[in-house]
């Protein structure tokens, strides 16, 4: 298992844009945070669904680092997203991500979005990562 | 059917974070497009999933504006996206949207993206907005 | 909540041609299971796709009519599956649902499907129903 | 390109369940039909969603075949369908499939569903099959 610390040194190097926070690592999870600025509302105060989106997406992103290893290359190839309930505007998004499937070249996993604070889940997805050939060793995928 | 010059003026208003140009309006469709800066790639050099989602997203929301008239609070309830092709890092995304089933209170249609000026499509997606109770007439929806 | 026993008669009555067995309804929550024949088998000897397919929407509606009561004309809108193990072909399949989200008209819920007796999930789903307006009262949406 | 007839007789040979036919195979298309009898409708009198969800499946895996040559082994991994319309009930349903991407292990198309005769389509599909390693050549995916 990768660290936290060591996946958001990696993230802050090469996705200097995300504002996602790791903030924990597990074993084929994680919980990343995004904190919500007036731009990323939309009218009627709500948060704009493809902030939503990113979240989610870094969240898995976050759980593959963390199961095997600093893969660069690692790319979403589907992403489907239910929006459940109107997240609250002034609090952060949290992002709580579960993976299902780590496979030799797919991985899949959900992740349910929270409003920080709040225990009504705003929004669900489900992603697929590809994995490059090559890029993990077998040892890394048996826990799950 | 509203003209693209008013959409693109309210998006403007009310949604000034978004990047996206109207470049075209139909009977159901539009075309949207998504110049790409440095902060949107990912390494490797291609572009960032979640921005492709905010174009997939905006594409159909102006489809919608589009047929049945400027309603703010029309909501994106669920969106697929598949990731097919890295589109070119130096060229503008285009969204394509198609509207398949325009409902009381749901419409559903599907998105192309593509690299401008390039032939293969680079991601799909579907997706789902919620149109409150009472914001069109049933004449809007008639033609589709 | 509507009894399991109240929802499989249903079921019978309305669907008879459901193999589904009503295993337990919760709270937002139900377990339906449905044995593998051998014309539901494909080449390399695992479970038609279409057959899990059909055990998620069975699931989800079971949970459906025991949160909302017996609405014989809610009708899925939308579902989002993904296949991440060969099921074992000699046993039942199990869905296992949870609702997500019980709104005014839409209800979304994700189903876990396994092997019988095994502990990895073979598919996983998530799908949205339709509600007919007036269908259900306000109080029986209230605990989600 | 693998002629219609061809897959058909597969079809038939290794997938004697399904009532699919075989109306066309193009390059990266197909069309397939499904007679709908008395026990594939719901309440309402309308078309039961699993049956469109394996018709939509079919329809893929047809095209697939029709592209790549004949893959028993190519199994879906991912499917997203969007109900839009009640079908006929005694009308045939269509599946047109058409391929959005033939990749290396993945491949990914969309399938729009009919009632036979009618211009509105009731259904719309996105799926993904992967396909063996070494299942097929270079040159059979070139030409997409």
């Amino acid at each position: 298992m990768t660290a936290a610390a060591e996946i958001a040194d990696f993230l802050r190097r090469e996705f200097p844009q995300t504002k996602c926070v790791v903030e924990a690592v597990g074993d084929g999870t994680s919980t990343v945070s995004h904190e919500i600025t007036v731009h990323e509302l939309r009218p009627g105060g709500t948060v704009l669904g493809p902030v939503l989106m990113s979240v989610a997406d870094v969240a898995l992103y976050v759980a593959i680092l963390g199961k095997l290893g600093i893969i660069p290359l690692a790319v979403t190839t589907s992403l489907t997203i239910n929006f459940l309930r109107r997240p609250t505007a002034d609090r952060a998004i949290l992002g709580i991500c579960k993976l299902m499937k780590v496979g030799h070249s797919l991985v899949v996993g959900e992740v349910a979005l929270y409003s920080r604070g709040q225990d009504e889940i705003v929004a669900h997805a489900v992603g697929t990562y590809s994995i490059p050939r090559g890029a993990v060793t077998d040892t890394a995928r048996q826990s799950i």
